[in-house]
């Protein structure tokens, strides 16, 4: 097995296989494989596409291309959230500790802006004194003590990720379905939440432009969670104008405390 | 203009200027364009494919990134010919020398062996005392005097095709079509011949293994020659099975020496 030939299979459009992926993933994490090998790869899964199978292989590489979090000692069903993402979305910092409050924990690890899109974690920063990088110690104590901690990314979760994501980014290849996929869900599983809630944001302000890429999306990281044990529900929303009132790190906070007063 | 949107055109299937060409070939050449990103262009090119305008552009401005020869000088008008490669192809050695005694200057810069198919480099190798690099000065003197030369590449001519060949063959993406005619074209104008005869090769043996795809890539080089104002006639010839009946660096020279005395 070597890097050249899985490149050319997925070029010719072939199916790889569950070895050859890990391959090519663990060879690029490890920076065996260089970055102009994973390149060429990424461009043939932008063009050839991916099967559920391959895509499911994908994310599964990925996800314990570094360390996994094991949450079941602190509760015995951990929730998690994730948003691909619109200007104003601070469904986040509502939902996570309404659900808490019915006693689901709620364990979350978020990201930052991508693209014109504001992240959880700038927002929350914008809060005096809020810590955003916790050690796997204090985001596994914070889970138990509170039953819900929102914090920034670990670097060793799913390092693959992080390496693909910046290599995509520079490649003209960030848009692809599975690629776009095996990113969010690989992130999700390692960090160990039994159920996760996907909004795939679609419209003009969203990544996915059309309803049916969107349920495409959808239904592709549904099927990645089906095969890899996680239960994972979907929601499709509308991302063709801005969410709730305020836009802007502090002020969606400010909305969003408001609502959870009830305001 | 940048390389992600020059790459994301490509992978959009769009057909690119002869500016974008140029930014990309010369960002390459110059090393501001990373491998990461030339090898993602490659792949969308193998995929999306380029339009014969595209690929004369490409092979200029592949064949203008270095030094490049001008033979008028020497003699108003010099022939070369390549061929694409073949077991027991020997045909420069015989060729070659029947042209340039009919009085048509022949100045050649010839490859290396290419996969499973010996150079003629390697073949002119096997003669004791025969020096296959000459300096610029030394090819135009050999020239001038006899008529007839016949040596290695220099590094100086078409550096772009020396890095793109480099990375194509790691990545998976050396069998695209313009990008084979671009490399060849391109050193073939850089070294200043006049004329080019093309031999393609179609067969189990070669690159190109149905007429088709051979006749495509004859097609494709004419066109450039006309794009760049080079004269260039193809043949296509049979590579079922090896050429001649030695096989073998000093035997096959043996054989082009025997076939130059009519035996």
């Amino acid at each position: 097995m070597n890097a050249v030939d899985i490149i050319a299979r997925k070029r010719d459009g072939k199916t790889l296989t569950d070895e050859e992926i890990k391959y090519f993933v663990d060879g690029y994490t490890r920076g065996d494989i260089p970055d102009y090998q994973a390149s060429a790869w990424c461009m043939a899964v932008y063009l050839q596409g991916m099967t559920h199978e391959e895509a499911t292989s994908l994310t599964l590489h990925m996800a314990h291309s570094g360390d996994t979090l094991d949450l079941h000692g602190i509760a015995p069903f951990v929730v998690d959230k994730h948003s691909t993402g619109g200007v104003g979305d601070k469904t986040t910092l509502v939902v996570a500790p309404l659900v808490a409050a019915h006693g689901l924990p709620v364990g979350k690890m978020s990201g930052r802006g991508l693209g014109f899109t504001g992240g959880t974690i700038d927002k929350l920063e914008s809060i005096r004194g809020f810590h955003v990088s916790l050690s796997t110690e204090a985001f596994l104590a914070m889970l138990a003590e509170h039953g819900i901690v929102v914090s920034g990314q670990s670097a060793d979760l799913a390092p693959a990720d992080g390496k693909f994501y910046a290599l995509r980014d520079v490649t003209a290849t960030v848009s692809s379905m599975p690629l776009i996929a095996a990113s969010i869900m690989s992130k999700k599983i390692a960090s160990g939440a039994d159920a996760i809630v996907l909004d795939v944001k679609v419209g003009r302000g969203a990544f996915m432009k059309t309803q049916a890429d969107a349920e495409e999306l959808a239904l592709l990281m549904i099927e990645i969670g089906k095969g890899v044990g996680r239960q994972v529900a979907t929601v499709i929303a509308d991302m063709d104008q801005p969410l709730g009132n305020a836009v802007g790190n502090a002020l969606e906070v400010k909305e969003a405390i408001e609502a959870l007063h009830g305001a």
